[in-house]
């Protein structure tokens, strides 16, 4: 099936979410590994949690209170200002090494390419233009207009309503495998990034006597789900993808 | 506010779903506590990723695609036997001590008590039978007819259309505080059951050097949310709800 548009998904596809681990572990000295898994963690569950209750409050909001979440149950003591320094990291967030490339490539191959996220517009834009990612990308949709997080159907909607593709012509990309599967079950076509490869898990496993909140996490959420679609693809990086689609 | 009937979560709060772990830890020695953990943790996550993509299937179901995540993401060799070995531990959970004679103490005083639970009619109905709870519980409430899973408005109005009580007339008990909270934003008296104290939490994470998966479960999922409606009542265990009643 040809490839009309490159749609990414940004958090923990395009930008590194886990690169706020320096900045949590230098206000936090000594947990900022566990923090910050939880976090990412309890981030996710509240946009799902709050999506299925009907009680939708935008990504910046959900962020704040997963963060003030794992702060109490961390049982440290913390700011406002610390909690709006730390949440603002979500403003500036480190590109994965080869996003940028990967994407210029793309570009200039001739492809359309978009975000899809579950970020508000404006945090969203402002991490865009940080990064210079606005040079290569020329659209980044949000939920905002949904009100609604990923998976739910309505978000995946928007890459035919935005882009005006049919779902099938659209190659959507995330290394969130809920996220890959969620779409392959919504009709795109799917390529995962797998950031951590099942055999490198159980190697990190093994080598250790109790298993670390980080490798807690990558268990959690860094491997093939059990449900929704196949994706059609398994990349080790972005860079895979220009020869992907020819 | 009068209370006309008492509803129970049952996964968690009448049953412990960490008593699998003695099994999960014989049948994958030293990895009991991890499997254990990731599991409840899969388990509750593809309940709401399920209920959001629109693509429901029965806890039975849920419950065993999320042991395999687990088993495979935890890179341990194991046979359909085994899987369905440990999966039937959902027959026969464990209640927690005080479960059943907080649940009779109430029967006496005259309270209708029903279940109100994510689980299948089948399994449900057979665990309670098999720790003899049916003698105390008026009726055994499931989502096998809305077919959506918590926090989705359409399970806790079962309450109403079952028990024949308006929602505020109710006294809903969870110990997971994520189904607290929902319910409390959707009517119901609450009481949340505080099985893991914050101080007893961070008592326990000040005395590890590193955190193990049983103490990064327990920051996940038992600690008060951020988000829904705040409990009327925060209690240490089930015996306490008697006197809470009158």
């Amino acid at each position: 099936m040809a490839v009309n548009a490159l749609v990414f998904d940004a958090y923990g596809t395009l930008y590194d979410t886990q690169s706020v681990a320096a900045l949590t572990e230098e206000t936090f000295p000594g947990r900022g590994e566990l923090i910050t898994a939880v976090w990412r963690q309890k981030q996710l569950e509240y946009t799902w949690l709050r999506s299925l209750m009907g009680e939708f409050r935008d990504f910046w909001s959900v962020t704040r209170e997963s963060l003030e979440y794992t702060l109490d149950a961390a049982g440290v003591a913390y700011t406002a200002d610390q909690v709006a320094t730390i949440l603002n990291q979500y403003l500036e967030l480190a590109p994965f090494p080869e996003a940028f490339e990967a994407l210029k490539a793309l570009k200039d191959a001739g492809y359309r390419l978009a975000i899809l996220s579950n970020g508000e517009q404006r945090s969203l834009d402002t991490l865009v233009r940080h990064t210079g990612f606005d040079t290569v990308l020329d659209d980044v949709i949000t939920v905002d207009g949904v009100q609604r997080y990923k998976p739910d159907p309505a978000v995946y909607e928007l890459v035919r309503s935005r882009l005006g593709v049919a779902l099938d012509e659209a190659l959507f990309v995330s290394a969130n495998a809920f996220d890959a599967c969620s779409a392959k079950a919504n009709g795109l076509q799917v390529a995962w990034i797998e950031r951590v490869p099942a055999a490198a898990l159980h190697k990190e496993l093994a080598g250790q006597a109790t298993t670390p909140p980080s490798t807690v996490f990558k268990m959690l959420r860094m491997q093939m789900e059990k449900f929704g679609g196949a994706p059609d693809h398994r990349l080790s990086s972005l860079s895979e993808l220009r020869e992907i689609v020819g």
